[in-house]
């Protein structure tokens, strides 16, 4: 980000020379103020159409105002139409904003009912800068599935049978039911290494309510969080909802790199995937582990622990979890049984040190107060009676047979133009380009076409601009499908060359 | 609160001389700058123990700050400890703060592992100083209890039973099963007038989270919230951690008095309970509904209609939803399954205008994704099946009933020191001090002690300083529990006066 910066400076004319007149002392925030600067400059010509408008790194240096102040005036621009976003590239004048503003007249109260107004400034960056979330076709090689198991199904239902019973009378326990509470402390302590006692747990609609609390109780708007680079688009959605400002701390196949650390002011919070980094599959190793929670102790940061997917491991030693290492209390620890059990259940858990959990407590009733009893229920029994490991091996065993298949058919079909990293965790694998591609978006929108998802990798950078890998989930794969999908993903580059960024 | 600062101004002594020094142009907010100042003026005793800092109003007209920016740096304080505030009294400096400061040194950093550190500013704000949303004991007059009705508990067992099946392998729709929403629009045109398609309906987990998901997508933090004074508490709570302004508007026996509207910048959004004013009971009156419409067409603000009990109407003719009189798409709908089936179902929903419809669905991926399928199914049934009116007739007799014995108990025992308004809607009933007593904390913790639960609605005050009313749930109350209840309550106001706060 910063080398682009710099090297567009030059091309910034006219913005460059446009001075904000601001007044901190005003009822009006800086941010508001420099807003309406802005519109006043478009609406009278001294920012035109298609121009590019100073980063905000830029911009909040020359007319001495914070980064973050700036990135809120361009958001509301943004939302009202007057300036459009384009990923990776910056903050334009959008076609028609000065026509848009002469019909409009200056002030906001004159467009009534106007249904542009005023959508908060953290849902409008999420929706003109981030990645889409929307959902993706079932089509082959989609990532985040999980088969139908038989056996598993049947003793849910027979479990669920008994546990209908709509006489209950009341909202349930606010941290989630203490039975499931127990049941997930225990197969933690021994499948992770995790520490806690049931009294820290919160039982969550998944991992992305988890992360949502978590994100809202330890960090502030504005505050500075350092997340992996890649990293995972619905976390970093999440942390943007909160207005939380996003750092990139890139990831090589140790994971996280903690000794770029010290070039950065310490952070309010870190999430990170040490188990698997997702998108990448790199383990967090052992010393980088020691220095991070190191580092968190030091500064007073916080770790939230995304351990996703660590029920899923083919190879090698797991290793444990960031959460059973930490000696200061530092670690909130997540996860979920959307892939494990059904995600359908829409039940995950959030484990918090025992400082935070009044915090937690104090919130959750002003939010969606708990999840339903009847589900918990459920799954606390399906623990108890001891079917998860059984139902966890069968599980394991199919999805590694899944990986081997898919492996073995990609380099088969498509070892001229993908490498294939065969990962040891994890219901997703990873294809480098051989060298015969370059642009992981163009080779993805040319897959989807033919009816195949691979996922462009470079759809997660924060800062890096790495676009030769793609992402292949192998979850729910069957065997047809990974034959077809493999085919046709060979046809996509035998058709096509995808060579024209190269040039 | 405007008489407040007026009055005390001339005793804010040294902390009206106090003139933090602020740099618009540092990178460190002006909030943060602002409480590293106060800290400092603590540290070398300018400020003292004890001492009242300026309302945030004054301080900000004085300091040539913003309001929010002053009431941020304030909760910085108060999350370290070194200020208190007090409920509708201020701010206070806090015993051994100038101690603490001179141990811990002048840097955040020296101390390491703190539990204290950065729980993030809206959480600090509502655990210091919004009334905690702990759960109350299961006793008589309790709020928000529904009691079991064998019929309906046979019936949903029944559907469940057809509904189990964990074969299912997905998230779920992100707005909530199709069958239901469907079901929900149908139920609503004719018991409520509003007006929608399914495609604007969103499931959530009941009337918070639909609350929270409105709050997030149309007020950014520091955006001003009118709310009717008093307000019912967790809605209040969820604004606060969205960083809401929160304004109160004060209620009458026609609800909200938008007249008073004028004085007022207009608000990014509204707030509002018009069918049955939570805990006032009062119907926003026609020419009201009309005029709150008018202004937030205008104004180009948003409304949030809390309609979480219209189920229950006992006498007089409802009124239609404040939604269906919009002509302008201004305003977004909520109610819940919490009270009119069961609490544990965690069911509720959101009706919002088409416009905001892409909002809405951008972010949801990023929290809680969708509620879970299997209970939305159940419901969905029950309701197409024709149910829900015939169980509503049920419940609506029995509430009735309960709410004509209470009434008429308070009335036989307590009618020297209770005034009883019979409400016409909902499952809780107001009762006003006929001059006896003027404390209803006092009165509340009494009668606690006794083993009864009557709430104080000054604990729901947002500017105003109404102590005289108390608040009794009659919903799912036995007749063995209105009689011991009303004779215990009887007994408090026997034991003790009350009276020592009108001397």
């Amino acid at each position: 980000m910063a080398d682009n910066i710099s090297l567009k400076r030059r091309r910034e004319g006219p913005s460059a020379s446009f001075r904000p007149n601001v007044d901190p002392s005003s009822p009006a925030s800086l941010a508001r103020q420099l807003y309406l600067a802005l519109r006043e400059a478009i609406a009278d010509g001294r920012l035109d159409a298609g121009e590019r408008l100073p980063s905000t790194r830029l911009a909040a240096g020359e007319w001495r105002l914070a980064r973050g102040t700036v990135a809120e005036a361009y958001d509301i621009l943004i939302a009202e139409g007057y300036a459009v976003a384009r990923q990776g590239s910056g903050t334009y004048i959008a076609s028609g904003a000065q026509e848009g503003l002469s019909k409009a007249g200056a002030a906001r109260q004159s467009e009534p009912g106007s249904p542009r107004r005023a959508i908060s400034v953290a849902v409008t960056r999420v929706m003109t800068t981030g990645p889409s979330l929307a959902r993706q076709k079932p089509l082959p090689f989609v990532t985040g599935r999980i088969g139908h198991d038989e056996r598993t199904a049947g003793l849910l239902n027979r479990i669920a049978g008994r546990h209908i019973n709509y006489a209950f009378d009341g909202y349930g326990d606010i941290q989630g039911e203490p039975a499931l509470r127990a049941a997930i402390v225990a197969h933690l302590a021994v499948s992770r290494g995790v520490r806690c006692a049931a009294e820290q747990v919160f039982i969550t609609a998944g991992t992305q309510q988890a992360l949502d609390l978590a994100f809202r109780v330890l960090a502030s708007p504005g505050d500075s969080v350092i997340v992996e680079d890649p990293c995972y688009p619905p976390a970093r959605q999440c942390l943007a909802l909160n207005g939380a400002e996003i750092v990139g701390l890139p990831v090589d196949h140790q994971g996280l790199m903690t000794e770029k650390l010290s070039a950065l002011p310490p952070p309010a919070l870190f999430y990170v995937t040490p188990s698997n980094q997702y998108p990448v599959g790199a383990v967090l190793s052992l010393p980088r582990r020691l220095e991070l929670l190191a580092y968190a102790r030091e500064h007073g940061s916080w770790i939230v622990e995304d351990d996703y997917d660590s029920e899923f491991r083919y190879d090698g030693h797991p290793i444990a979890s960031l959460q059973g290492l930490d000696q200061a209390n530092r670690v909130l620890y997540t996860g979920t049984f959307s892939k494990a059990l059904l995600p359908s259940l829409r039940l995950g858990y959030l484990i918090v040190p025992p400082d935070l959990v009044p915090a937690f407590r104090a919130i959750r009733p002003a939010l969606d107060v708990c999840p339903p009893t009847f589900q918990q229920r459920v799954v606390a029994d399906f623990l108890v009676e001891g079917y998860f490991p059984a139902h966890l091996r069968r599980l394991r065993d199919r999805l590694r047979a899944s990986r081997d298949l898919l492996a073995g058919l990609l380099r088969e079909r498509l070892a001229d133009h993908l490498c294939v990293v065969l990962p040891e965790q994890g219901i997703t694998l990873t294809a480098k380009s051989t060298g015969t591609w370059t642009s992981d978006m163009a080779v993805s929108r040319a897959a989807l076409e033919k009816g195949v998802v691979v996922m462009p990798l470079s759809r997660m950078n924060v800062a890096t601009s790495d676009t030769s890998r793609l992402l292949l989930g192998f979850s729910g794969l069957s065997e047809q499908e990974a034959d077809t999908g493999t085919r046709l993903l060979a046809e996509v580059f035998r058709e096509r060359a995808f060579a024209a960024e190269r040039r």
